[in-house]
C-alpha cells in the first residue's frame, strides 16, 4: 500500500536545501548572510526522515522532511508525508505550555512535509551521552516538567472536552504511524514476525520463551487495549533516550511525528524505559569492572527524579485553577470534600504510575527482540556481554509489565533493577 | 450560543411533511397511495425533536426532524442540527451488526437534519410498559444482545485500529450533545445548578447531603473522566428505558443521536440504572400493597438477564475469530496461554461490570435531582410516596457508583435492591 504524494512534492536533495530557505525570510534572517555562505548537511540517523543541519553566519536551523517511506526498511515499507504534519502540530501545541524544552519552529511546509526548526547545539541525542556515561544533572527536572506540562494541558483535567474532542479528531488521522507502534511495541516481540531480531544464539531460547509465556503476552495486549482506547491527553508518541537533545544545562524533546490522542504512561514510560535499557547497558560499556557503579547510581537516581518530580507537578497543575470539565476545584471547595478529592488525585496519579512502569516495560522489550534495537545495547561488540545486559533487561521489562501493580514507589524498582544488576556481578555473564 | 443552521433547512410543519415524502421514492411506495390519503401526526413527546408519524395504505414511517435548540427547554438552549446526521451514522452502522433491534432508515436529510425510518407499530416506549407492569420475556434476551453486537464490532476486539480511527475522528464532533450528558448526568446532581430539581421538601436534606458527600462526588468524576477519555466503542449513548420501543415479542434501540466513541458501560448502565428505578417506582403503582411484588421479581431477573446474557454474547464473539488489532486468537493459541486469554477476558468483563454499575447509578442519580426526570417516578401523584420510591433509587445508585467493585456478581446488585425494598415494606414511606 503506497499513500498518496501530493502534487507539488519533491525530496529535497542537499544541494536543493539553501535555494529553498533562501526563499522563507524568517529562515534567511534566522541564518544571516547570503545563501552561497550556507553550509548544508544530511545528518538523520532516524528511522524515517530526511535531517539537514544548515549553519549561515548569524546560526543555524534544521531542516526536516518526511518521506514517501520508512528509511530504515526502503520504498518497500511506505509512510505516509502527513506525519510532517502532525509533528508540526504536536510541536506547537507543546510549545504553548514547554517552550524551554522543544525546539523553535520557524517554517512548515504541508506539500513538502517539512519542518524548519531551530539547530540544538552544542546538544547530542540523549542516548548518546547515556551511553558515554555523562552526567546530565538537569535532565530529571526537564523531562518531568516537558511530560507534566504537555500531558496535563492536553488531558480532560487541563482543558475543556470541545478543545479536546477537537484536537482528537485531527489526530485520530495518525493511523499508520499509530499502527507501527501497535505492531511493533505490543505484539511482534510476542510472536514470530518477520523483522524481529536478538542477539543469537544467546538469546533463542529466551526469545522463544517470550512467545510462549501466556502471562507476559496478556499484559502485552492489555497495554495495547489502553495504546487503541485511552485518548487521556495528546502524547508524544515516541519519547525515548533518541528523542531527546540535551546539553548539560538543556533538554529538549524533539520528533513528536507519532503524537496521537493516547495513554500518558506511554510517554513517561518510553522515557523510563529507555533509562532502565541504559542501565543495564552500562556493564557492557565498562572498561574495567565498577567504572560505571557510579553512573548506574546516576541513572536510577534520574529515574527516580523523573517520576518523583513528575508526580509532584502535575498534582501542582492540578491543584490550580484549570481548565479542564471534570474534578472542577469548585465541586470540592469544603474540608471534607478535600479528602475525596485527594484520595481521587493519589488513585490517579497511581494508575499512571503503573502505566508508566507497563508501558516502559513493553518499550524495553521490543528494543531486545523486535525490530528496531538501541545503540545502548548494540554498541556492546561482544555478544555474550550484549546478551547478559539485554537477558536482565527483558526479565526487569516483564516484572513491570505482569507485576507493576506490586510495586509500592519508584524507588521499589529501582531497587528490582539493582538486585538483578547485582546478581550479574556475582555470575559475570 | 447559537449554531450554524444551514442554508436550506426549514422545520417542517405537519402540513409539510406528506409533501416532503411524496418526494422520496423509497419512503413514498412504503407508504402506498397517493399522498393526500397520507395521516400525518406529531408525537415527539421526547426533548429533542419534532417526530411525525405517516401512515398511509401500505404501511406506516417515522420522520423525525432535529431541531436548532432543545425541545425541552426552548430556543434559549440552542443544539446543533449536526445530530441528526450523527444519529443516522450510529443508526446504520448499528444496523450493520443488529438489524433485528434498530428501526429501519429509509431516508436521511442531511440539510432537514432528518431521518425517515420504520414506524414501529405495535410498540411502546419500554417506559410505558414499565409502568404499566407489562412483562416483556425477551427484552433482555434481546438488549443484550443489541448491547453486545454493537459494542463489540465498534471496539477496537471487533475492528481494526484504522477503521475505528476513521469513525471517530467523525464522531468527535458530537461534542455538543456529549456535553449535555456531561453536565447533565456527571456534574450538575453533585452541584447547585440552574434547572435541578427533586421532590421537594421531601428530597431537600437528601439533595443537600448529595452536594456534600465527597467520596460520591468523586465517584462521579471518576465516572465522567471515563466518559471524557475512554474511547472503546461507538455508544448509543442514550440508552434509557426511553430509548427502547417494544413489543412483546420485539425490542428496538432508537434515538441514538448521543452516540459517539465512548465506554461501554455507559450503555449497559444506562438499561440497567433505568431498570432499576423501574423497581423502585413500582410501589408507587400500587393500587394495594403487593400488588407490584412478582414485577418487581421479573424486573430483577430481567437486569440479572441483561447482564448475564450480554457478557455471554460478548465473549461468544470475542471467542470468534474476530477483525480486531488486540488479543488476536493466534497469539494465545497453545494451551497454557488459554488459561492468560481467559484470565485476560475475565478482567476484562469484570471492569465492564463494576463501570455498567457505577455508569447506571449516575444514571439514576440525575434523574431524580437533576433536571430531565423519568416518568416511573414523576407518574407517583403522591410526594411523599414518591420521596420514598426516590430515596431507595438514590441509595442504590450511591451503592453503584462508590462501592460498585464490591459487588461478586449481578445477583449480588438485585439482592441490595432487593434489600433496600424490604426495609421500605417494614417502614412505609
Amino acid at each position: 500500500m503506497a499513500f498518496d504524494v501530493p502534487p507539488g512534492y519533491r525530496a529535497l536533495k542537499d544541494a536543493d536545501v539553501a535555494a529553498y530557505l533562501a526563499g522563507v525570510p524568517a529562515v534567511a534572517n534566522q541564518l544571516g548572510g547570503r545563501s552561497a555562505d550556507w553550509k548544508v548537511r544530511e545528518v538523520g540517523d532516524g528511522n524515517l526522515n530526511f535531517v539537514f543541519v544548515v549553519e549561515g553566519p548569524a546560526g543555524g536551523v534544521v531542516l526536516k522532511q518526511a518521506l514517501p517511506y520508512l528509511r530504515l526498511v526502503g520504498e518497500s515499507w511506505p509512510l505516509p508525508l502527513r506525519r510532517a504534519f502532525f509533528e508540526h502540530q504536536a510541536l506547537i501545541t507543546e510549545a504553548r505550555v514547554a517552550p524551554q524544552h522543544v525546539p523553535e519552529v520557524f517554517h512548515f511546509d504541508e506539500t513538502l512535509a517539512l519542518t524548519v526548526m531551530a539547530y540544538l547545539s552544542p546538544h547530542i541525542i540523549l542516548r548518546k551521552g547515556l551511553i558515554r556515561g555523562i552526567v546530565y544533572p538537569n535532565l530529571a527536572d526537564h523531562m518531568a516538567t516537558f511530560m507534566a506540562e504537555t500531558l496535563f494541558a492536553t488531558s480532560d483535567l487541563g482543558q475543556p472536552a470541545a478543545a479536546k474532542k477537537k484536537q482528537m479528531a485531527l489526530f485520530c488521522d495518525n493511523i499508520e504511524l499509530c499502527r507501527i507502534t501497535e505492531d511493533l511495541v505490543f505484539t511482534d516481540p510476542w510472536r514470530l514476525a518477520d523483522g524481529n531480531r536478538w542477539t543469537s544464539p544467546q538469546l533463542d531460547a529466551t526469545a522463544a520463551a517470550v512467545r510462549s509465556d501466556g502471562p507476559w503476552k496478556r499484559a502485552a495486549q492489555e497495554f495495547k487495549l489502553k495504546f487503541l482506547g485511552e485518548a487521556q491527553a495528546l502524547i508524544h508518541g515516541d519519547l525515548h533516550s533518541g528523542s531527546i537533545m540535551v546539553t548539560e544545562s538543556d533538554s529538549r524533546a524533539i520528533d513528536p511525528e507519532f503524537a496521537f490522542y493516547g495513554p500518558m504512561g506511554f510517554d513517561v514510560g518510553a522515557l523510563i524505559g529507555n533509562l532502565y535499557l541504559a542501565f543495564f547497558s552500562q556493564s557492557g560499556h565498562e572498561t574495567r569492572p565498577g567504572d560505571r557503579d557510579r553512573y548506574r547510581d546516576w541513572i536510577l537516581q534520574t529515574v527516580e527524579a523523573v517520576w518523583t518530580l513528575f508526580d509532584g507537578r502535575f498534582r501542582a497543575l492540578w491543584n490550580k485553577a484549570h481548565g479542564g470539565d471534570v474534578f472542577m476545584p469548585d465541586l470540592f471547595s469544603s474540608g471534607p470534600d478535600q479528602a475525596a478529592f485527594d484520595a481521587a488525585q493519589d488513585a490517579y496519579m497511581r494508575r499512571l504510575f503503573v502505566d508508566s512502569l507497563g508501558f516502559g516495560g513493553c518499550k524495553m522489550t521490543r528494543r531486545i527482540l523486535g525490530l528496531a534495537h538501541v545503540e545502548d545495547m548494540e554498541s556492546i561488540a561482544d555478544p555474550e556481554r550484549r546478551a547478559g545486559c539485554e537477558q536482565r533487561a527483558l526479565r526487569l521489562a516483564r516484572t513491570l509489565m505482569v507485576d507493576g501493580a506490586t510495586f509500592t514507589d519508584i524507588k521499589a524498582v529501582s531497587e528490582a533493577a539493582r538486585a538483578l544488576q547485582r546478581e550479574a556481578a556475582r555470575v559475570p555473564a
